[in-house]
């Protein structure tokens, strides 16, 4: 049984084992840093599919294919699959994983819905209620962009604290298991936290408080410190929100996370290169690639011993942006580990 | 622990309480057969703010607030809530409750949402995850309208098979408690089921699909019979979709559920008074608000000994219903009853 610390981390007594995981992107995705890392790249975006939003469900549903190949898994393994995504109705996930046959709960955390499936399907697998179960999310640079800002046809210039949405999809399937890692220790599910960004346009603006708040309460809850651990995985601020968030936990006397501290929206692209992402990468997949290309095989193969993976989500849409509303954000922690127990 | 029974229902051990719970409704919601039970009931459904939208949130703010109230809580007496709505991005949700001050873990299961989310909030507590949880979901006819249909304006024309997208919220407490009842004795979390159904005005045909497999799976994992039950109540089929589910059940060798069923879109309205609700009310709010003003109370007065509450949902937007998809739906049960522990 999870052991409750502090007021919001709960600590996993029996660890539940990421068994596989599958990371899907685009092209751009494939020509940025961690491209060689994926399991499958597309240089066509669309993925043979006749919409952007079809694409995006054939990533969502490769994605899943391929985590439970390199598992040795079937779909019938599963108990359940966490999913959403940022598509109005989640029809990403709906309609990419209808085929699976699986029981199917639908999760909304915008941009942090890696972090809360991972979190919910550890918690089931914790708890007995699954012996395995499936998180997965997706977002599609196009898709997005006509959801959420313009059509593509209409160029639209790009402020600079913009982010590019990913075309990408993760998944990973979380276990019983002790043989191999990583294992999930604990889960730190995030509040609301709304400090009156209104910039759509400043993502990284408006999820930094809350990124700050959730690791707060993480380090507050355990009594750990950032030196604990190799890797603090932030998504997706991007370079806009990076600042803010050291800022914010300097003003609020929270944990000095710089040294260990790494945003998925600049690992994800080489911004130097990939002038385009403006500020860095954004979207559900970002954050969900990032974990799946390159945190959970660093884990394994132990190059890396201790990550926090904070993904961080703005709950906003084109409609409450446009009735003036503010842009309230969130962040849910999951915290992976290459050994089983601490020593 | 829960106990695994078949394939998917998971049996509640240690079963939590619904400690207090509260339904907010509308006019037409008021004018209904159950309006008298609702908590609270507004003949201004703009319920004071500017946007349907923001009217909705403030729909979940207040059923939250209520169900506190009525239970002597406040919200740090909660661990988590699990709430989701069917505005894009889930907008009436993260608003709604952003000054909760809980951790927020966002679910979208369209109209099956409160099933889901009182199933999350169950599964917690008898985890030990949360002592107590809330599970929040609304729905509200305007917004909804514009979002999938028309604007209110464009009087759009609507076919006998429609159904009314009720101005509703319900939320319900679960906790820790072994005084009052009633109790959450099993959840079966659905599959995605999609008969090719691709007609939007007609929502209950693509939904009773998703209400006879998971009804099937119920009675097939725990060997009980409808009879067990004093209400199986779905929702939001409608008079279509109810008749669908008979058929289906009958044609699919199911069990037999006529004599105890009634559909939550069938028990909001009186078709034969308010006959702008064709086929019945449907929206996440209808269930959840049935639940609420009705079944939960019926439960604890002692009216309803053993209930199956399974909320369906359809997992469509009109985005992907322009591109030529079916209308997959889902169905999510959570079995309650007013003993704690069967004879």
């Amino acid at each position: 049984m999870a052991e409750r610390l502090g007021t919001d981390t709960l600590r996993l007594q029996n660890p539940p084992a990421v068994l596989s995981w599958a990371a899907v992107g685009g092209k751009m995705e494939a020509e940025g840093p961690l491209g060689g890392a994926f399991d499958r790249v597309e240089e066509d975006t669309t993925f043979g599919q006749d919409t952007w939003e079809k694409a995006e469900s054939r990533m969502q549903k490769d994605a899943v294919s391929l985590a439970l190949k390199k598992g040795g898994l079937v779909p019938e393994d599963l108990q359940y699959v966490f999913a959403g995504d940022l598509l109005n109705q989640c029809i990403s996930s709906t309609y990419g994983l209808r085929e699976l046959g699986v029981p199917f709960v639908g999760m909304y955390g915008a941009c942090s819905t890696m972090a809360e499936s991972l979190a919910m399907a550890s918690l089931f697998v914790e708890a007995g209620f699954a012996r395995r179960a499936v998180a997965v999310t997706s977002s599609h640079f196009c898709s997005a962009e006509r959801q959420f800002r313009f059509p593509l046809e209409y160029g639209g210039q790009r402020p600079p604290t913009s982010q590019w949405t990913a075309t990408a999809s993760g998944a990973a399937v979380v276990g019983e298991g002790t043989d191999q890692g990583p294992w999930v220790r604990a889960v730190t599910l995030g509040r609301i936290r709304d400090l009156g960004i209104t910039d759509q346009s400043n993502m990284g603006a408006a999820m930094a408080p809350a990124a700050a708040a959730t690791l707060e309460q993480y380090f507050r809850d355990t009594g750990e410190d950032p030196e604990s651990f190799d890797l603090i995985a932030t998504g997706d601020l991007g370079a806009v929100g990076t600042q803010l968030l050291h800022d914010l936990l300097a003003e609020e006397g929270g944990p000095d996370i710089r040294s260990r501290h790494k945003d998925c929206g600049l690992m994800l692209y080489d911004r130097e290169r990939q002038t385009q992402v403006d500020a860095g990468g954004s979207g559900c997949g970002c954050s969900a690639s990032v974990l799946c290309a390159h945190i959970l095989p660093a884990l394994r193969r132990g190059e890396l011993n201790r990550v926090l993976f904070v993904a961080t989500g703005a709950l906003m849409s084109p409609t409450s942006v446009q009735q003036g509303e503010s842009i309230p954000g969130i962040a849910h922690l999951v915290s992976l580990s290459a050994r089983r127990q601490e020593p």
